[in-house]
C-alpha cells in the first residue's frame, strides 16, 4: 500500500467535527471582518492537521483495543497486506502535520506558538491513552479502579484536549490571539469533551451500529466506561457481584448479564438526566463568559454534541 | 507498568553512540574553548533526546518486524504485561523529546531549527521505515527488487539520518551554526550510515549472538540485506534458483541454504573488500573537509564504527 491510499483510506471518512470546527470557530472570531481566501485557506489546512491528528490516534488506538471496524469499515490494521505495518503509518501521518505546519506557517508570528499546542495536546493525549491502558489492563481485573474520577482524568487528556480544545486553541492562535486569555474557555472545552465522551460510552451500548459504523463492545472490552462507573456507583450487593463476574467477558451471556443490571439500574433514564444537567452547566458557563463571539464558538460546539445519536 | 519502568527498560542499554556522538561533536566544535558546566548539560540533553527517539525507534520497529530480543533482553512488546500497549509508550517517548527541547531550548536563537530538525529527520525515518516494509512485505516475494539502489535508499532515510547525521546536526546548532554550510558533511554522514548498516547486516549473519545480545533473523525475515543483495549481483544460475526458493523461509533448513550459498560466494571476503574500500573512500572525503573541528568530528565517527563487533 502507497501513502496516498493509506491517507485515503483513513483521513476522510470520519464526521470532520474537529477540522470543520476550526474554520467556524475563526469566522466566528473574526466576526465582521469579511474573510480572504488566504485566511480561509490557512483555516482549512489547520482543519485537516486535526483530522490527520484523528487518522494517527485512530489508527494507532484501534491496534491496542484489538478493534474490528471504524467508520463502517474495517480498520486499517485489519487489511490482511497492511497488519502491523499501521503502526508506522500512524507515526507517519503524524509527522506530515508538522510538516504541513511547517509548509504554511513558518515565519507566522505564532508559528512556534502552534508548534507546541500541537505538541503539548499529542503529549496530553498518549498520556490519557497511557492512563486508560493502565486502568484498564493493569493487574487483575478490579472494577473498584473505576470511579468518577478517574473516568474523567481519562477522558481529559485522552479526548477532550484534542477533540475540543485543540480545534478553538488553533483558530485563536490563527485570529492572533494568546492562549493565555483564554484559560476558563479551555476548562468548558474539556467539561464539553468529558460530556461528549459520555454521549459517546452511552451510544456504545445503547446506540444504532448501522448509524455509528461500528460495534460497540465497551463490556467485552472491560472498558472504563461511564456505563458501568454509574452502575457500580448504584448497585446493590448482588448486582455488583454480577457485574465483577461478567465485565469484561466476551461471551454474549455475560455481556446481556451486565447489559441487564444496566436495565435494572435505568441507566438510560440516568444517562438522559445527566445529558440535561451537563448542558444546562455548560450552558450557564457558557453564558458567564464575557466576549460574544467566544459565547458563539462553545455555544456552536454545544449544538454540535447535543443530543447526537452517532 | 508506569512510565519510569517503561523509560528504564528501554532508553538505557544500548551502546549510546547517538548520544555520546552530540557531545562529543560539540566539545571538538568549541575546539579550545573551555565548556561551561551548563553548555555540556545541554549537550547532555540533546544526547539523551538522541537516545530517546532511538528508544521510541526500536520499540514500534521490533513489533513490525516481530522481533524477539532487543540489547539482551526480551523486546519490550514482548513482555506478557506490555503486549501492543508498547506502541502507545513509543508515541509517549516521542512526545517527551519535543518537550524536553522545549523546556531547555526555548528561547535559544536555535530552538525552532532544532525542533524542525528533529521533525525532519523524524519524517524521513519514518519514510525509510515505510520504504523498507513496502519492498519487503508487498506483494508476491520478489527478490529482483533487492537491488543496491533500492538498499542506499532504504538505508538513508531509515537509518543514516537519525543516526548519523542527526546527532552531528544537534552540535552544529547548539555550536550556533548555520546547517545549510554543512551540506558536504550531511552527505559524508549519509555515506557512514550506509556502511554502518552494512556491518550491522553482515554481523545479523556473521557475528556473534552473545556479543551483539540478539539473534539475526534477517534471513528469515526476507530483509532487504546488503548481504542478500550482494549474493544477487554474484550468484550464478543455480545459486540465484536456491536464493529465490530458501530467502525469507524460516525453517532451519533453508536458513542453511542460503548461508551455504553465502559462503560459496565468499561473502565475508567481499565484506572485508568492501569495508575497506568503504574506509578509503570515507577517509579521503573527511580529508577534503575545509575545517578542522569537523574533519576530527568525522574522523572520531568512523573510528566508532570501523571494524565494530557489536
Amino acid at each position: 500500500m502507497g501513502e496516498a491510499e493509506m491517507l485515503d483510506y483513513n483521513v476522510p471518512r470520519g464526521k470532520l467535527n474537529r477540522g470543520l470546527a476550526i474554520v467556524e470557530t475563526y469566522r466566528l472570531l473574526k466576526e465582521g471582518d469579511e474573510l480572504s481566501e488566504e485566511e480561509i485557506f490557512l483555516a482549512c489546512v489547520l482543519g485537516w492537521c486535526n483530522e490527520w491528528l484523528q487518522a494517527c490516534l485512530l489508527i494507532l488506538d484501534d491496534i491496542m483495543d484489538n478493534s474490528h471496524t471504524r467508520r463502517g469499515q474495517l480498520c486499517w490494521y485489519k487489511l490482511p497486506e497492511v497488519g502491523l505495518h499501521a503502526i508506522n503509518d500512524g507515526v507517519l501521518i503524524k509527522c506530515h502535520i508538522h510538516r504541513i505546519i511547517k509548509r504554511y506557517f513558518r515565519g507566522k508570528p505564532f508559528y512556534e506558538n502552534l508548534m507546541e499546542l500541537c505538541d503539548e495536546v499529542g503529549l496530553q493525549t498518549s498520556l490519557g491513552q497511557m492512563l486508560d491502558l493502565i486502568v484498564t489492563h493493569e493487574g487483575e481485573k478490579d472494577l473498584s479502579n473505576y470511579t468518577m474520577a478517574v473516568y474523567r482524568r481519562i477522558v481529559q487528556y485522552k479526548t477532550s484536549y484534542y477533540s475540543f480544545y485543540l480545534p478553538v486553541a488553533c483558530a485563536l492562535l490563527l485570529a492572533g490571539e494568546n492562549l493565555d486569555d483564554f484559560i476558563d474557555v479551555k476548562n468548558i472545552l474539556v467539561e464539553m469533551g468529558i460530556y461528549f465522551q459520555v454521549q459517546d460510552d452511552y451510544l456504545d451500548c445503547f446506540g444504532d451500529p448501522k448509524v455509528m459504523g461500528k460495534i460497540g463492545t465497551d463490556i467485552e472490552d472491560y472498558k472504563c466506561s461511564w456505563l458501568v462507573v454509574q452502575a457500580l456507583e448504584r448497585a446493590n450487593d448482588n448486582q455488583r457481584r454480577v457485574l465483577y463476574e461478567n465485565y469484561g467477558k466476551s461471551d454474549s451471556v455475560s455481556v446481556a448479564k451486565v447489559k441487564n443490571i444496566y436495565e435494572e439500574l435505568n441507566l438510560q433514564d440516568v444517562f438522559f438526566k445527566y445529558g440535561l444537567a451537563s448542558y444546562e452547566h455548560l450552558i450557564s458557563s457558557i453564558e458567564a463568559q464575557p466576549n460574544a463571539a467566544v459565547r458563539e464558538v462553545l455555544e456552536w460546539f454545544l449544538r454540535k454534541i447535543h443530543c447526537r445519536q452517532k
